[in-house]
């Protein structure tokens, strides 16, 4: 049930030559995907760091995604650039092409370009990352800046992986950014945008905003493994990858990791949850995932 | 009465082998378009595929298109460039080049950029589909971004079906959207911008809010009939196609289809009224669609 | 006093060409225009041909432009290019290269653009029309917007023809957009920003609003003649043709045009007045008009 | 004191051979300069020419730049290319690349584009001028709109000239417009920006509003001639011009003109204080601010 | 533990040999910096030079970093082309690219372009400065302009240097623009964006305004070492320098000085406090700075 690459007959050679890196080169090697992001210093600012003040240093992302064994590292320029370069070749880079800070507030989020598609040609990196904010008041402009990049990768043959995360008042007023609804909004506008894979996060259910959302999401009431397997549906052609969010224990780690990968994701994009931990754990639980990857 | 393509004598090579194709090599083949639209996705979200589940899968528009002789299916470039190539040349693509989300409000209406003219040529579209909102706070904008795909439509030799919309708060006040001062506005604006089709909704006469529209259209009492014959002659030498809205009954969807058919318009652009039918009943219907364009 | 060909001796080699033919080549012939404009479509909806429902097929202002001899029609892209072929050669094309419909308000007034001056170019115009609303909160865009054209139509010796109206809140505290100051200081721009030729409306003088104006206006008391060549001179080496307005009747519409040419006017551009009666009428007032430029 | 043209060792050839004819090879020819603007018809409107009704045809500042033997004249685009013919070679431009009307209000002043740097290379103009607001909310778009306008005038060494003009709300509470600590500010700005001219306005002291200003201006009382030094010391490497602004008797004229050459100013820039009176008168005067820029 | 060239494995062949210019060939020469800007007379205004008159002209500036044998000095391109040509080759230049008046206030902060990266390469300087305001509401408009400037810098070989300073209502509600949170933020930013050297503020500690900041911040008691250390880690693989502000006693500016130097920084960018120090004292303590540099 899982997508192989021949499931993706629409790409041409040069994405189809750079997904494959990503999906049979590195990582599992079955076409699964274990991508560790470090766009939080960015993201979420230095705080990120405070669990284990090793990771504020980017070459700790790196060494693990590389002894780990990763599929990629998702970044933005500056750090693939800077620290990247010991590494080349034994880990592929995942480039962030957009991306904003915490502050100021979400209420118009939009997040402005840090790099370009030749930005990621010339460093050699094997895909890039948009974040598109699905439902935001600055969605026009959003879905412009994403069409640009688009056009630029589909030109260049680099893949994308698209971010799509609900944000906004609209949003918050129908369920808010992690329900159902919003999320398999999320993961359909992937698909029908051209997006090659979609970072999601797991849809929640919260009984108690579930009737904001429009019917008839307002009335179902599906188990995790349902609803992460309607959104995997959603995404159609588009690869999915789950995001692991903050810190979760090692149980509720492989839970969420298992329940997605047997759901049909593609993949795992999990970030704090790897590098918040000591080097050890860090190593240790990698190798767990990537039992789940090639158990399933 | 209706246009055919010697009518449209404007027309360059390109844009008559491409419109010739849509009207006289597919479809009914009379010079009568059925288009299948198929960017509900994105427009309304995945709520657009409960009412018939497996529609989920584009694979589902995509063979009804084929099986059912469409003229063409519309839709955005990730379902056409990942579900498309099985079907090229048996299914012509109308590339809708914007769209936008539900999610937020349509105060403000303007569907930003999908796809470019030139992503259309690529991938062997016979057309293109354009979303104007007219009356929006956002026209400036609109009318702007409009011109500069028809520019490029027109230097490529590609046909635009243009999706004229009113929208907007000043609409509202007038009377509304599907009054028949906003839709037979839409349909001249649609003419005076050179649009080479246009998809219109058919005009509604809300007896309540028929004041409301401005002089002579607050004391006009037309018919449904007679509505659709006025903005099929403000549309001039732009081929009209109609759309169907929200899913109507079977009598009520052949009365729509054939009132349009037999004051003049060119073809149908209907979706959900197919497509949220289970297979066999999407077929039934599309064959009794297609007898009414080859007996008017 | 009127001003001719040789008086505009910083015409290049294209521009005269092209205004050659207009003012010398088609209609009276001795270098006074009359133009035909067809835009009110765009700019007030189909409401406008319901007075002469054939006004509504734009042939019947081509043919109109033809039989009665007229120096131009005025119209839109879409217009120009579905219906001008049978007349390419007999009626000379001014193409609006902007426009907007009548919704929304006019409060922040600015009209986008709907063609380009390659267009006019490629469909071999004589003369390009832009809109520009003076004192409009969008005045700065608007001027940047004409600039762009201004430079474009410079490069390829297209003639300009400025539709320029005061429009906006600072305009209806200042007397209104047909007082004096404002029809005055709108045709000095048109001089200032070097168009060829200027649409104006003919300025009224009420008295109720007279003190509004700045001084010196709010204390000169001119007579309608007077008014008109204030604003002639005003525009200086600019061609000034006055708009008619809204129906006017007969002796009324008569009277407009022998003081517009009497006190100056290179010409007049009235579109409702012509059409909006039915074809021998049209005929009728249309021989009266050239007599009179023939005549003045 | 006064800066010469060697003094200005950054020039490249062309803005040196430009300059070098408004400084030597017209108006006083000894460094000196002497322009006559004629922008007002586009900031102020036709109001400017009621004082004395000749002066509303462009010809009247022409004529009276030639035969009074200024250094250049400062206008519009439309003006320069319909006016400037007769007196090309005789009558150096300097070409007003931005400019607005009075309508509407400054509160967030910026000057859009009339013309650009490539027009003035067009036209032979010996300047660019370019009016910058200084303080005004919309300061960010007006200094990204210069550095565009400046990076073109580097490429075809055409010199600029800046009307550095303090502006908008903020400048109103901390003093005005026409403070020292504004126009000190404005002064730096344009020697900071890389003008190689500035207009500046003449600083006032309003013992009323002086407290208003940040200190140390708050507290500092300085003559008339102190202040115009203080300023063009600000203005450092950068040829610094005073306006006149509205009408003035000829002995404060004088005052005002005598005062601004002797504490440094490399010219006037006068407009209505010339043209606003008689041709002879205006001669007349044009002959003793000649004198003076001899003797001083 | 100070960054070296070969620490910065990533800069091309041009940023190397420029940034070798600043850290070995001017300056201390051991690879720490000295530079002096001039700037503010654009950023606060010609305030800035009361305290030592002479400064004004930006010959002192030149002749103290000359004299003084600083690594460089930054400052606009019109002070840069104006009093720069004298010490080519002797005083290497930091070219500002952005800049902002003071007026009006720092509530939506954004520094517009006032030179482009091609500047910098024709005048031959060896680095460029790009203010970023991080957290101000325009930050998507200025994340979006200096991904600009990079793509071009990283095209010429041309190093950045970002003073990253936080702005705007958030930051002031989470500790203000001073706090460790703040800065420590602004610090990692540029090292994400790819910057090579960031001039940072010492992040203050006001222990009232500490439990604005998030946590772990708000309850974070760093000592004045241990903050700059701090920010310099975040920092990462980008060569810090910190600002002097406003004038400092001897003893206050030294301990600053020696502290940063001590914890990891790179250099310094102290202005006023040198500068608005007459001539002799100016070169008194520079000779002090650069002794630190050498001892540390």
């Amino acid at each position: 049930m899982v997508l192989n690459i021949d499931d993706l007959d629409y790409l041409g050679l040069g994405k189809r030559t750079r997904l494959h890196r990503l999906m049979y080169e590195h990582g599992p090697g079955n076409g699964r995907l274990l991508i560790l992001p470090i766009d939080q210093g960015m993201e979420h600012g230095p705080v990120s760091f405070f669990p284990n003040p090793p990771s504020e240093d980017p070459e700790f992302q790196f060494r693990l995604a590389d002894e780990g064994g990763y599929s990629g590292i998702a970044l933005h320029l500056g750090l693939a650039d800077k620290y990247g370069a010991k590494y080349a070749g034994r880990v592929p880079i995942v480039l962030k092409v957009n991306g904003k800070t915490k502050i100021p507030s979400d209420a118009h989020a939009l997040s402005p370009m840090t790099a370009s598609v030749e930005d990621a040609v010339r460093i050699g990196a094997d895909a890039i990352g948009y974040t598109l904010y699905v439902g935001s008041p600055k969605q026009v402009e959003d879905l412009n800046q994403f069409r640009r990049v688009k056009a630029e990768a589909d030109r260049f043959g680099m893949p994308i992986i698209l971010w799509s995360y609900p944000r906004g008042e609209a949003v918050e007023q129908t369920g808010g950014k992690k329900s159902l609804y919003a999320v398999d909004y999320a993961a359909r506008i992937a698909n029908e945008l051209g997006a090659d894979a979609v970072k999601l996060n797991v849809p929640e259910d919260d009984p108690e905003r579930r009737s904001q959302q429009p019917a008839p999401y307002d009335s179902l009431e599906l188990s995790y493994e349902e609803r992460v397997r309607k959104v995997v549906k959603s995404a159609g052609k588009t690869l999915v990858l789950f995001s692991g969010g903050s810190m979760l224990g090692d149980d509720d780690l492989i839970y969420r990791a298992r329940t997605c990968l047997e759901q049909g994701a593609a993949g795992l994009l999990f970030g704090r949850n790897l590098w918040q931990r000591g080097w050890k754990e860090a190593l240790k639980i990698t190798e767990k995932l990537k039992k789940l990857t090639l158990e399933l």
